[in-house]
């Protein structure tokens, strides 16, 4: 019989090459298959929810994997958990219906991205992206409505997507909140395309700092080109945060509440 | 001429082998060495307020080394932030008399112990130490009025100290915050032994689990007695937060304001 599980994943993603299985640098993937190849004495191929680039984090990051059903959730968690490196921690482990499907499943997602205005602190520079000092929060809350709703990101991404495969994505959420020196903008939406949200990041940010303006980022929008947005944001300051499936697959850190 | 300089430090220790130059890893104070090697082209020497220990991080710790006066105070700061790897921040440098000597001037430590309640976080395990999740504050707190005032610490040190060396330290401070899941451990002394903080903060650690009564802790500390206590939390929690200095010689981040 086979089993299928449902993964929930916190990663400090500095030291990775990113979620996906590469040649040139470890990956979060990579490093948890041989986790799995020790416990099951064979290999284990993991589906995420979608993959993370080099250098970025994820608090919420979920996959699923299947198996002969013969360890408990509780014992994935306790074997992933010890065999692990410390910047790679399950938090839950839950089996699932086969119909489930880590990326397919999904129904929306949240991604934050992290700032910071402090200057020379040695403990940012692989969590948060250093902005001006006098960066205008509230010019970037403003400019951030433009991408609410409905749109075409085409000019949001530097990804060879085919012509056929959609590029449009509802922006259902975007709050930017300030915490000491930091500021955090929240992103959900029903998905993201590659790089969508630090090349959103990075455009906001030049807003906050006075150097775009709303027009220029409604005609960046308006143009559907991948070549109208020429910035991405730094890597360190992103994390997925959470995946949203449906009632049936929910899933979520109990020691949270 | 011969100048003096005084530097305000920052760094994430993690990946050293603590202050002081060794054979066998990196220390924080090599590499400011080697940098200003590059500055000078020769070697100059810098002397701390103290040493930190392999893992231990720092916020404020205070340096001096001496020079010919040509570079200004902001020429250091550029140049050193420029050659430092970014977990080493210098966050100040100011010209100071002949007099000032980073060690013998201080008058007054602070150093933080952190402590965190989340589980399985990928985050945390560079700069905090976990404790159980029904640690009780008060408990803690109570306890730690034991070390208030002056005190024979020998119970808490490891360090070989000569027997003509003092041993009673001051403690005028304890202050203990929580923030979220976080637990900060503040302490302020005229100066600490070598893993005083660290011996005292596994104390108060074990007092907030229920492990460690009141009585038991005033008895360790009365024992004077270098096997008396045999817990030493682990350094990631441990940060140097400030060196205070006569006011003529105080020193302090302009950013921090």
């Amino acid at each position: 019989m086979t089993q299928r599980y449902q993964v929930l994943l916190a990663y400090d993603g500095f030291a990775y090459h990113g979620w996906q299985k590469q040649i040139n640098g470890l990956s979060v993937q990579e490093v948890i298959e041989k986790a799995f190849e020790k416990i099951h004495k064979q290999k284990t191929s993991i589906t995420a929810s979608g993959r993370t680039d080099a250098g970025v984090h994820a608090t919420g990051q979920v996959f699923h994997f299947d198996a002969d059903g013969k360890i408990s959730e509780y014992g994935y968690e306790q074997a992933l958990n010890t065999i692990l490196p410390k910047d790679i921690r399950v938090l839950k482990v839950k089996k699932v219906s086969a119909e489930f499907h880590a990326r397919f499943s999904a129904r929306e997602k949240r991604y934050d991205y992290v700032l910071t205005r402090k200057k020379n602190d040695p403990f940012s520079y692989r969590y948060k992206t250093k902005v001006r000092d006098n960066i205008d929060v509230d010019v970037m809350r403003k400019a951030s409505r433009i991408f609410l709703g409905k749109h075409d990101f085409t000019s949001f991404t530097h990804a060879k997507i085919p012509e056929n495969k959609p590029r449009v994505k509802e922006i259902r959420n975007i709050v930017i909140t300030e915490e000491g020196q930091d500021i955090r903008i929240r992103f959900e939406a029903d998905g993201f395309l590659r790089y969508q949200v630090r090349m959103m990041s990075a455009v906001l940010i030049r807003a906050g700092e006075g150097k775009l303006t709303e027009k220029q980022i409604q005609a960046m929008l308006d143009a559907r080109d991948k070549e109208a947005v020429r910035f991405n944001a730094p890597s360190e300051g992103l994390y997925l945060v959470k995946v949203t499936y449906d009632p049936e697959f929910a899933i979520s850190d109990d020691s949270e509440t």
